[in-house]
């Protein structure tokens, strides 16, 4: 075998995630590897609960890390808490809507389906309407933010309609933890996930999650065993919070010592800003994104009310060949947009201000880009007026 | 939240993993974050798996790290394995084991213990017999190296009952792959998996698997769903070989792009000083380590012909108070030493040579702290013999 150092070519990060990472993230990854049951690990997993409630703005005592990526806390989420035969109303507005009916499923559950468009919102009219019909149903999911088009759902009616039915609510968060406003406590959601590499800026590989009491109350009550060992949160939870009472953790599964690192390093970050200035940063450069990208003869596909700032879907226009884009993009200027994904592939690039990629450089160095290439290829495009465009809004939002 | 960012004490790891990662991978996992759809990325991952079928010994196409921790990777192996109603000879000589069986009841199938001693090799005849017992069984699965008592298994012949009897093997190889001889093709294993953190002194939260032809055969005839849909090979392939025909990676899960970066970058160093010399290495410094404790009175709790060079199992002398010893090491020495699991906590330390934890100047310094705190406890300890021992070892090793 003769392979030689990998070298990643450095580029910026505006697709759909992974996000451009911090150096002090990627310092905190190399620091030395210690024990995963070293008690100086343990003080940080602590700190680390802490900074994952504080950004999920909640006080529950079970939130913490998966050790693995944002699907496999989806999927840690739905195994814990559907048994075989349980009817769970899953609202479809997209991919990761689509992926946890897969997950209702393989864990033995009953799936009820509520789908509105790709690139809308979530109709909680249509999930009221479910509800009635299906009385039995004991649990709703469904996605905050929902990455494969850039839609935002109104979880907090979601949600208190599906408890006003006695249902549970889980609720994808992969791309709306720290970019845009959520509030798993006010809001009442029972079990949420996110992902390390959207708008904390992390490297890949975390899963987020937290859980309600009244959803860890169905968990321990649960008839059957969780069909996963590995994400059975009964076991877990030895390691991330020791067995109870004794104060002393138990061996699980070998923690991914220094991924944990850079989260805990990212949510120090997150923490220094102001969880409200983040959200507000998202906000102000999408504005900023957007005034350059309508300057461009651009649409977002999304309608404005339901909008989120950390992903930008942007319809491609006509005669343009998306892909031939995306690939002058990377090579020219190492650039990374996101490509459309399901029924939205072919149609849509995804432009990703999340986290540390959410900055005026960047927002700059995409529109002059895009507005290059796209000039080049016939597309009439002003550049200079997108970037002056863009420039104005972040003036317009530094003098808030 | 006021939470400063995390510094690690430095330690030196001799414990049953995380080993020791050596500067060259922290170096690696700290590089620029790239897309997991990029193609630079998509190049690293063919090295990847490459790499990995070298360190497997192995041409199966099927060879790929999970992307979560050495549980996941055992969990990956059972879940699309076994389906419901499947029977299952599970060989049980430790912890991993009993773990197996476990797996195997969650994913539906039934399991059929043959047990050994904690501390004693899987006895072939008692699987053959059980193969006799049990006609209709269609799985054997045992540890390649109990990583919580330090026995080694011989794998060959255990897989060559298997197939004798028409079954598949699962192999447990967490503990050896990188570390001792491991012939992925040449023992006809089906299903191996393994974890980056221990002989390969990666960083943890990595599951290197491979599976024979045979072993995808049964997969992709399952007529069950795997019910897990983050670890289901039949979408993973999708993205780790591309669409059938097609070489275009779809996306399944964000791959934890860094990490990645960080096992490349240690089978790199693997295939630089080539496999059969990492294990000469592992077993050279095994008998400086083990001519060290016998000179202390200590002894190996394994029979010598069934002991791992990489994991130690050492027995605890009478009126030792073992987590004392453990804390005082860590304290005054920053030297992690593991502790017993299962049936053999608080009889056994288990000390790790693993991978860049196997070397010269970490046998001595654990001898001589743990020489040195065992006499401050009452132990008649002669540190300086154990010191000279090890050292004499070493020289003769080097000679060959």
């Amino acid at each position: 075998m003769h392979v030689s150092s990998f070298q990643p070519p450095p580029r910026t990060l505006m697709g759909p995630g992974p996000a451009d990472v911090h150096p002090r993230v990627t310092a905190a990854l190399a620091r030395p590897t210690i024990g995963h049951l070293d008690p100086a690990f343990g003080a940080m997993m602590e700190e680390l609960k802490g900074l994952l409630r504080y950004a999920f703005r909640t006080d529950n005592p079970l939130t913490m890390p998966v050790s693995a990526p944002g699907s496999a806390g989806m999927e840690c989420c739905f195994v814990n808490l559907v048994e075989p035969g349980d009817k769970v109303i899953v609202c479809i507005n997209g991919v990761f809507g689509s992926r946890m009916r897969e997950n209702v499923l393989r864990a033995g559950g009953e799936a009820v389906v509520v789908e509105d468009d790709w690139g809308r919102a979530v109709d909680p009219q249509k999930l009221a309407d479910a509800l009635v019909a299906h009385p039995d149903a004991k649990l709703v999911a469904c996605v905050h933010a929902e990455t494969s088009t850039g839609a935002c759902s109104d979880v907090k009616t979601l949600v208190e309609l599906a408890h006003r039915h006695g249902c549970l609510a889980i609720v994808d968060a992969v791309t709306s933890l720290g970019g845009s406003p959520l509030e798993v406590d006010a809001w009442g959601i029972d079990a949420v996930y996110s992902g390390s590499q959207k708008c904390l800026s992390c490297t890949p590989g975390l899963a987020p999650v937290s859980f309600s009491e009244r959803a860890l109350t169905k968990i321990t009550a649960r008839s059957t065993p969780v069909q996963s060992w590995f994400l059975d949160l009964n076991l877990v939870l030895g390691y991330w919070q020791g067995a109870s009472g004794s104060g002393k953790r138990a061996y699980h599964h070998t923690a991914p010592v220094n991924a944990l690192y850079a989260l805990h390093e990212s949510l120090v970050m997150l923490a220094e800003e102001g969880i409200e200035r983040a959200w507000a940063r998202h906000r102000r450069n999408h504005l900023a994104l957007r005034a350059g990208l309508t300057a461009l003869g651009l649409e977002l596909v999304v309608p404005e009310a339901e909008r989120l700032p950390q992903l930008n879907a942007v319809a491609v226009p006509g005669g343009i060949d998306e892909a031939a884009v995306r690939a002058r993009l990377l090579e020219t200027y190492s650039l990374e947009i996101g490509a459309g994904l399901g029924a939205l592939a072919g149609k849509v690039w995804r432009i990703g201000l999340m986290g540390w990629s959410s900055r005026a450089e960047n927002i700059l160095l995409c529109l002059g880009a895009l507005g290059s290439v796209l000039a080049d290829m016939g597309h009439a495009a002003d550049t200079g007026a997108a970037l002056h465009a863009a420039q104005a809004e972040l003036g317009a939002g530094r003098g808030h």
